[in-house]
C-alpha cells in the first residue's frame, strides 16, 4: 500500500549507506515502511529509491497509521503555538498540583499502553482517565547562571532543574528544554497536547528581566509536564530530570533520539482491555471535544485581548493621570501657600498630602497588574498554547474516524480485508479512550488552574482596593483638621 | 478736563430732551461730567452736543475717576468668563457658609463706604476685611417650573428663590438672574469680582438635565453672592430676593437701573478712616494679588484639564474595559459549563459571579465622577470664573497707581494742582484698602471652599474603594469554595 509523504526537513544521504537525499517540501512515495530502525524506504519524483529517516517526513495517508504495527511517523508540524503577544514577566506556581482523586470510580477498565507508556487509563466517574501516580512529580526551575564555552566566545544561560523525587539539581540550557519539547512532541504529540516552550529570543536574552521571565515560564511548562502522568513517567522526561552525569545525559539523549515508539505509535501500541466503542459514539465524543476546545480557545483569546488592553491602561495612561491629579493638587497647594494669607497651612498641608497620595495611587495602579493580572494572563497564555495543540490532536482522530467510516466500501472494493476493518475500528476505539482520558486530564487541570488563578486575582484585587482606601482615608484624616478648626482662621 | 469715551451700547435720543443719539463703538468727547442723574454731556465727531446715559459709555481717561466725586461709569466690559468646557451636572451647597470669625482682631479701622455700601471694612489679623453680618444671608434656588406667556407662544423656566431671611419664595427666570448680574457688575465690578452666571444656552434649554444643571449652578452663584457682605447687603440684591409683588419688583428694577452709584463710584464714595497707604506699598500689594490670582488661575485650569481627562476616562474607556473583563469571565464560565465534565459547577458559578462583579465595578466606576470629581470640578470652575474677573479689577488699580506716579510731573506741568495730587493719592489708598478687604474675603472663602470640596472628594473616594473592595471580597468567598472541595471532583 504505497503512501505519499511530505518531506519536513532537509536530509543529505551518507554515501554508501543506501540513503536518499531529500529536501524540505518535496513529495516522496513510501515504498517500504517495514525497514525498521527509524527508517523508511522511499522513492523521489526522479525515480531514485533509498532510505529516509521516518521522522523527517509526514505521511499523508491514514491506512498506514491504522493498520501497520510499525506505522510511519505522523508529525504534528503545525503545532507551534501562535506568537506570544503578552510581553510580560514574573510567574510562579507556588502550589504543586496534587492531582485529582478518583474516590468514586464505579467501573475500572484498564487500557494498557503496552510499550509506549506504563500508565494505564481508567474509567472514572467522568469516563476514561489516566492513572495518576501516588506521589506527584514536581520540579523547581531556578538559579539561572551565565556560562561560556569555546574559551568564552559563546555565552549561554544555564538553569538548575531540581525534581522533588531526587532533590538533586541538574543543569539545563534553553536548548535542552527545546530538545525535550521536540522529543515529547514526537513521542506523545498525537495523543497529548504538548504546549510550546516560551518563545525563543535572540536579542536581549541575557537581560535580567528576560531571564527571569523565561525561567518562570520554563517553570510553568515543566510543572505542566510533571503533572501529566504519561509524560512525566516517560524515559526521556525522567532522563531530563535525573541524569547522573554528562555521559549519562549523552547516552540517554542518543537513545531518546533513536526511540522508535513515537508519533501515532502511541495508539497502535495500545491494547485496551475495554469494550470497543461504537464509531458513532467515538465521533460524537471527538466533535464534542472539538467544539469545547474551539470555544475555550475563543474565550481565552478574548480574555487575553481585554486583559492586555487593561494592562496597558493600568501601566500607562491611568497612573499618568493619577500622577497629574496629584501634581495638580500639590501645585495648587503651593500656590495657596504663596497667598500670604494667615491660617492657610492646615489646608495646604492637607492638599499636599492628598497630592502625594494620588502620586502613590498612581504607582500602586501601575504596579498592580504584576501582582494579579499577570498570573491571570500567564495562565490564559499557557492555556492558549495548550488549546492550540488540540486541533491537530483532534485532526488525527477525525481522519482516523473517516477512514473507519469508509471501511465497508473499502472491503467491498477489496482494498482491505474484513479483518483489516475490524482492526481499524478497534484502533479508533483505543484512540478515543486515549483522547477521553486526555480531555479529562485537561478538564481537571483546567478547573484547578482557573480556580487558583481567579482566587489569586480576586485576593490581590481586594488587597489593592483595601490599600488604596487606607491611603486615601489617612489623607482624609489630615484633611479634616482645617474643617474642625475653621473657627480659628 | 475733557475726556474721550467709547460708546458701549446704542442709545437713541428722545426728541426735545437735549439727548444725543450715539452708536456702539463710537468715540465721543465728554464735555460735562457733572450733570448728574446718571447722565453726562458729550460731543460726537460731528460736533453735536447732548446728554448720554453715563453707563452707556466707557471712559478711557483716568483723571475723571481719580478726581471727580461723580466719576463716569467705568465698565468692566471684558469681564465675561471664558466658555465653560466642563459640561457636567448636579451640584449643591449642602452647608451654608457661616462666614469667618475674627476673634483675634488686634486693630480695627473703619473704612466707611458712605453712600455705596453700609458695610464697613475692618483691619483684622490679615489686614483690611469687610465687616460680616451677624447672620449669614443664604438662599435656596429650587423647583424649576415651565411657564408660558403670549398665550402660550413663548415658554420659559421659572425658578423659586427662597432667602433664609424671609423664607418666602420669589420667582425668577434666568433673564432676571442675568439682569441682577449686570446690575452687580455695574455697581461693584471695579472693586469686587462678580463671577459670570452659568452659560446662556439657546437650544435644549427645556431638557430636564440642563434645567437641573443650570439650577444647581444658579444656586452656586447665588450662594457666592449671598456670602459677600457688600453685595448681599445692596438694595438691588435685596430687591431680587425679597420683592413683595410684581409692582414692587418693577419699581425696584427701574430704580436700580437708574442707580448712579455704580462703577468706580464705589471708590470715590469711600471715606476711609484709616491712614493713607504709601503708594509703593499699594503697588506692592497690587502686584502680589496679581501674581497670586494669575498663579491660582493657572493651577485651577491645570486641575480642570486633568480632571476633565480623568472624567472622560472614568465614564468612557475604563468602565467599558471592566465590562469587557466581566463579560470575558462570564463567557469563559459558560464555555466551561459546556464541557460536560463533572464537578465544574462551583468554579463556573464563582467565575460567573466574578464576571458580574466586574460589570458592577464598571458601573460604579462610571457613576463615581458624579459623586466626587463633579464637585471638585464645579468648585474649580466657579473659581476659574472668579479669577477671570481679577485681571480687570487689578487693572483698575494699576491704572490708578500709574496716574498717581505721574502726579509730580503733572503738577510741574500745571495739569493738576498739588491738592489734586493729594486727593489722587488718597483715593488710590482707599482703593487699595478695598482690594485688600476683597482679597481677604476671597482667601477665607477659598480656604473654606477648597477644604469642603477636597474633603468631600476624599470621603467619596474612600467610600468608592471600600465598596469595590467589598464586592470583590464577596465574590472571593464564593470563589474559594471549589478550592476547598477540590478533593471531590
Amino acid at each position: 500500500m504505497a503512501n505519499k509523504a511530505q518531506v519536513l526537513y532537509d536530509f543529505t544521504a551518507e554515501p554508501g549507506n543506501n540513503e536518499l537525499t531529500v529536501r524540505e517540501g518535496e513529495t516522496i512515495t513510501i515504498t517500504n515502511q517495514g525497514v525498521g530502525g527509524g527508517w523508511i524506504e522511499a522513492q523521489n519524483s526522479r525515480g531514485e529509491v533509498g532510505l529516509v529517516p521516518e521522522d523527517y517526513i509526514e505521511v499523508r495517508e491514514w491506512f498506514g497509521v491504522l493498520l501497520s504495527s510499525t506505522p510511519t511517523y505522523f508529525s504534528i508540524s503545525s503545532l507551534s503555538a501562535a506568537p506570544d503577544p503578552w510581553g510580560s514577566t514574573a510567574q510562579s506556581h507556588p502550589q504543586a498540583y496534587q492531582g485529582p482523586v478518583f474516590s468514586n470510580c464505579c467501573r475500572i477498565y484498564l487500557v494498557e499502553f503496552s510499550r509506549v507508556v506504563s500508565a494505564p487509563s481508567q474509567m472514572g466517574e467522568v469516563g476514561p482517565v489516566w492513572s495518576y501516580p501516588e506521589a506527584q512529580l514536581d520540579c523547581v526551575v531556578a538559579d539561572p547562571k551565565k556560562g561560556t564555552k569555546m574559551y568564552g566566545l559563546k555565552s549561554y544561560i544555564e538553569y538548575q532543574v531540581i525534581p522533588n523525587t531526587t532533590n538533586r539539581p541538574v543543569n539545563h540550557r534553553y536548548k535542552h528544554f527545546d530538545w525535550l519539547y521536540e522529543r515529547l512532541l514526537d513521542k506523545f504529540g498525537s495523543a497529548i497536547p504538548i504546549p510550546s516552550l516560551p518563545d525563543k529570543q535572540v536579542t536581549g536574552r541575557f537581560e535580567e528581566e528576560f531571564i527571569k521571565m523565561r525561567m518562570e515560564r520554563l517553570q510553568g511548562w515543566m510543572t505542566r509536564m510533571c503533572r501529566h502522568p504519561v509524560v512525566s513517567n516517560s524515559d526521556v522526561f525522567q532522563l531530563f530530570l535525573t541524569y547522573k552525569d554528562e555521559k549519562d545525559w549523552k547516552t540517554g539523549k542518543r537513545k531518546a533520539e533513536k526511540d522508535e515508539d513515537v508519533g501515532v505509535m502511541i495508539f497502535s501500541s495500545i491494547e485496551p482491555e475495554a469494550p470497543d466503542l461504537d464509531p458513532i459514539e467515538v465521533e460524537q465524543k471527538c466533535d464534542q471535544f472539538s467544539r469545547f476546545t474551539k470555544a475555550m480557545d475563543d474565550g481565552v483569546k478574548d480574555l487575553l485581548t481585554v486583559g492586555q488592553e487593561h494592562w496597558k491602561r493600568c501601566t500607562g495612561p491611568l497612573p499618568k493621570e493619577y500622577q497629574r491629579i496629584g501634581k495638580a493638587f500639590q501645585n495648587l497647594s503651593s500656590v495657596f501657600t504663596s497667598s500670604g494669607y494667615q491660617g492657610e497651612a492646615t489646608l495646604t498641608d492637607a492638599m499636599t498630602s492628598a497630592g502625594k497620595t494620588y502620586e502613590e495611587i498612581a504607582q500602586m495602579v501601575a504596579e498592580q497588574p504584576r501582582k494579579d493580572l499577570h498570573f491571570l494572563m500567564e495562565n490564559n497564555n499557557e492555556y492558549k498554547g495548550l488549546l492550540g495543540c488540540f486541533p491537530d490532536t483532534i485532526g488525527v482522530h477525525k481522519a482516523a474516524i473517516e477512514k473507519v467510516k469508509e471501511g465497508d466500501r473499502l472491503v467491498a472494493a477489496s482494498k482491505i480485508t474484513p479483518q483489516d476493518k475490524v482492526t481499524m475500528a478497534k484502533r479508533v476505539s483505543t484512540m478515543s479512550y486515549a483522547l477521553q482520558a486526555e480531555m479529562n486530564h485537561f478538564h481537571s487541570n483546567r478547573i484547578y488552574d482557573y480556580n487558583r488563578v481567579m482566587q489569586l486575582y480576586l485576593e490581590e484585587q481586594v488587597k489593592f482596593y483595601e490599600t488604596v482606601r487606607t491611603v486615601v482615608q489617612t489623607t482624609l484624616y489630615k484633611e479634616t483638621l482645617p474643617h474642625i478648626q475653621k473657627t480659628h482662621f
